[in-house]
């Protein structure tokens, strides 16, 4: 079924207003899910909303948090986000990072005692309207081997940039640190297709084509896929990812961070709390005068968009350019949603008592 | 040949010294210059001595640079190189932003104006012994092709990280954005052997395995090979490299970044002065205790570093441990040098009346 925006707005603030969300911290994380959604990456939008009422109901997530900075230097934070909804945190420590950059030219932000976050994008591009370049990354349940290993230690581990321009749309890149987001793979298991080499390895550290591979204690690979082709450079990515996330802020990280479907058991001897996240912003005029710089990265964009395109292949995109062109059409067509779930959408409208919509 | 550390930078302080650089900037370029073939990155090092030599004749490197601070903001500078060599104004940038981040936390510094600055994880390096984390990226000749096009756009655009630990030694990425560095090409075509699949591709945008498909329009492919792979994640990191060492600075970018070989002309309508670089310092302690974070990174090595080896493979590696391993082996046995690289060196030694070590 296809639903509209606003349709699909008004269930998931119920949703979250059901758990016990105010109706401010229901208006966020609404937001900040349903962005996902309309830009496309289908894998992180209402997908996961049924994920997070059960983590709310395994006690992991608290719907009322004292989200509040625990430490902080004028260009640094720290955020404690007190088990709440990654959704909520995310945009509050976004905007300090935000306000710490209007001070004194940038702002870093580390957050420890989190969830899931949605979309790494969504939280980089609050920077835009401020002329600023916001950047945003969360660890996340281990999935991911390192290079040489066979063993479950990193999560996907996205990272977002997202960078102001002037007359053209920005450049906003946002993407998971392995060759394949975990995403990817849940869209093949509904098709029972297999994926391409390189994006997983089985139990024993071969490479296997078999969407399900996970579930056989497989592992996702790095960017890269082998060592041969630079897999070393996505572990490395992935592991700075965590780094600024986790260990600076004092949440868990590797192989202890805590998993996002409730029914996994928590790690043991979990070194800090929670999952982490890290924003940035850099203001433009902190280097040079913005519309100078905008300028500049108009005339970026545009030589980009008209190098040579490879034969076969129509034009050279920037990043952000897809979920852009997505967002236009999903606004006016709506959001296409798969039977599984719609299911799972309507399990969780009569647990809570919350009216689904009509198609 | 085998030529110890010592005999190595008598020679090279003696070579910056003879095209007229003052003894401090002779010695920062020969300590930056010199890491790379102590940590075995051979391509970045003395083997391109004679290639910084050649750009100083051909003026476009100026060894009496007046570097400076042209812009600032409590934790952001714009550096102008005046055209100076990059090993010099990289050090001069990166202590800014050290300096900036003893101040407020953070320091961001983004350069204007520079050349190639050797290795970027010395540089990131520096932050290390002040309990920092360091960053430095930097951009370059274009020789990478964005997904879907045959054009070159962007240089190898490398990234480093270094982040300190307490007892265990710290965690230092450096890696170009490209699934193999230029310089593994270079020693390919040493061998007359071709490259694995996913390298390189040639003119029309086709897959090969020529190591010398450079030399015939081809391209570097950004990391993850192709799109299926996540080459748009390479594209994108390349690009943000790219415009924090360049848009930020009013360096040149993209396809206008300055080349490296003398002999190749000067792009076009630049619309920046000279390469690019970008530098962050990040205080641990703007976060939390710093022996709390460099306990916790401890903690994060020793468990990375025992995770389950896959069959065949003895052990996982920390970021930077295959360098910091051949450091210790080279300072021990020396530097080995191949014959074109010494038979190159001898032409620097006799151009400029240097004396050349005996073995």
């Amino acid at each position: 079924m296809t639903l509209s925006y606003q349709q699909l707005y008004t269930f998931t603030h119920a949703v979250f207003t059901a758990i016990g969300c105010s109706n401010e911290h229901a208006t966020t994380a609404t937001k900040a899910l349903l962005s996902a959604d309309i830009r496309g990456i289908d894998s992180h939008g209402v997908a996961r909303l049924s994920g997070y009422v059960r983590l709310w109901e395994a006690k992991r997530i608290n719907a009322n948090p004292d989200i509040r900075v625990v430490y902080e230097t004028p260009s640094t934070a720290v955020v404690d986000g007190d088990s709440g909804l990654g959704l909520v945190i995310a945009p509050y420590a976004m905007q300090v990072a935000i306000d710490k950059a209007a001070q004194c030219g940038t702002g870093w932000v580390s957050v420890r005692n989190t969830n899931h976050f949605g979309i790494a994008g969504y939280h980089a591009m609050m920077a835009l309207n401020h002329d600023m370049i916001g950047m945003a990354m969360t660890n996340a349940s281990a999935l991911v081997a390192p290079t040489f290993s066979i063993e479950r230690m990193l999560g996907t581990n996205p990272i977002a940039v997202a960078i102001p321009a002037n007359k053209q749309p920005p450049f906003v890149a946002d993407f998971a640190t392995t060759t394949a987001a975990n995403g990817k793979l849940e869209i093949l298991q509904r098709k029972n297709a297999d994926t391409p080499e390189g994006w997983v390895q089985d139990a024993e550290g071969n490479t296997s084509t078999d969407a399900n591979i996970l579930k056989k204690a497989g592992a996702l690979l790095p960017l890269g896929s082998d060592r041969e082709h630079g897999s070393h450079k996505g572990y490395a990515l992935g592991s700075i990812v965590d780094i600024f996330s986790a260990v600076l802020s004092g949440a868990s990280y590797g192989p202890w961070a805590p998993p996002f479907p409730a029914y996994v058991p928590m790690p043991q001897n979990m070194p800090g709390k929670g999952l982490g996240h890290f924003f940035g912003a850099m203001r433009v005029d902190a280097f040079r005068p913005a519309n100078e710089f905008k300028m500049h990265m108009d005339n970026w964009i545009q030589r980009f968009r008209s190098a040579t395109p490879a034969p076969g292949h129509e034009r050279v995109l920037i990043p952000g350019d897809p979920e852009r062109e997505m967002e236009a059409i999903r606004m006016q067509e709506g959001i296409p949603l798969v039977d599984s779930v719609v299911s799972d959408l309507q399990q969780v409208a009569e647990k809570l008592a919350v009216i689904w919509p009509k198609d």
